[in-house]
């Protein structure tokens, strides 16, 4: 079985322009089948806020109603996605913009309303890979922005990592696959004012430990939630942290173990 | 050789959601490889407008300045696209959106400053098929926007009716191609003002004609300029008329002979 390498990067990477090229310039020299899943960055919400559009976030998330669906699908998918396209053809990678309506590979169902109305959210129920695969297997790489549908004709959006964590699940079933979450520090820090306090290697027994010690809170604990889900269900290897873990030798990151 | 349907539809199908969604239920039942070929209709207007973004045309032709690129990237490659991608898969038809960057299919290069500085304005100077074939091959549609790029990472906007009859021409190669220009009136008319006035059939020579009787003015020129590049590059069928001509039995169009 060929190794497939799923690399996540998110709005840190994208908001900075030097940051991306680097790390496009990086990506495109990964050899063998891989595959870039990128959020979106502060772009949407600049972009809100030029149209009057108003962002709301409850507890960290973006309620998504059609203005901001509309937003999301125009930066993420447009913008952004179609410049990471046309640099890395500039380093002679090839690659295709992907949302999740195209080859209808990811599909997910508005999540249901309970206490709060989400909007436009879809959680993944199903993801094909006939169309990636087929990209993958002649040396074109898929270039995914979080954007999913719902196989009736309905855009939502959707968390970039879980997007990564489910595409890097099912192509257990072609390939090894990798998946790496690349942002901002080192890792998971012990102290999170400290970068060399990286935790090298979290398992689901020190995972619970680190929860109950509140180490790791917020949004690391859906990051984490996702590299869990991927370890668990045949993913070869799952990593976090700067892009550096995978260009460059001697660095530290953390790696999630069952 | 298979025959290859390429159409292109234009601004007043994509503003008109009703004739979208008809639109798109009909295309997803053609059967045989086809490509879609779609322009930005009045949606990049109204968002410089609501971005305060100055929008500028020189003899019907926006400039396009790296504001107005970024609008047309997100409108076009994004929100338009994406939205008819999955609609078409609502529709069982799976395809894949495109600019020209994704598969690297589409080069241009930025618009030489002469009288007028187009800005990000890129005139198509390569086509590469093989992403395309591939899809093609595998019963995948491509959706295209009017989006072209460099190859030095710089994306350009380019005319949607250029874009398709320059893959019409490059896709001889390997099909027996037919080009569609779809648009909201019967074909070319005689008189402008009476739908029933279509010329069914204009050559070369009668082209000439029309034009120096004036009847053929302003923004037909440029399409027809396209057909006549596709007819004489040996592009089987060359169309123009409303998308009926595909779809309905007894319809009244114009043909492009050489």
């Amino acid at each position: 079985m060929k190794t497939l390498k799923i690399l996540k990067i998110g709005g840190n990477i994208i908001d900075d322009e030097a940051a991306l090229t680097q790390f496009l310039f990086n990506f495109s020299k990964i050899s063998g089948p891989k595959i870039l899943v990128h959020g979106g960055g502060k772009l949407a919400t600049k972009l809100a806020q030029q149209m009057l559009v108003e962002v709301n976030m409850i507890d960290g998330r973006r309620i998504t109603d059609q203005d901001t669906l509309d937003i999301i699908t125009m930066v993420y998918a447009g913008k952004i996605n179609k410049n990471i396209v046309a640099n890395l053809q500039a380093n002679n990678c090839n690659s295709v913009g992907f949302s999740g309506a195209d080859g209808n590979s990811v599909i997910s169902e508005k999540r249901p309303i309970k206490e709060v109305d989400f909007g436009f959210v879809g959680d993944v129920i199903q993801v094909n890979t006939s169309t990636l695969e087929l990209l993958l297997n002649n040396n074109i790489t898929p270039i995914f922005c979080a954007i999913t549908h719902d196989e009736n004709g309905q855009l939502l959006n959707t968390n970039a990592d879980t997007i990564a964590s489910e595409l890097a699940i099912e192509f257990t079933k072609k390939f090894k696959t990798e998946l790496y979450y690349c942002f901002e520090i080192n890792g998971v820090l012990e102290n999170i004012n400290d970068e060399n306090s990286v935790i090298e290697n979290i398992n689901t027994t020190t995972y619970k430990t680190l929860i109950d010690q509140g180490i790791i809170v917020d949004g690391m604990l859906p990051k984490l939630n996702n590299c869990f889900h991927a370890i668990s269900n045949k993913v070869t290897k799952v990593c976090i942290g700067k892009p550096d873990m995978l260009f460059k030798t001697n660095t530290v990151y953390t790696t999630i173990q069952e």
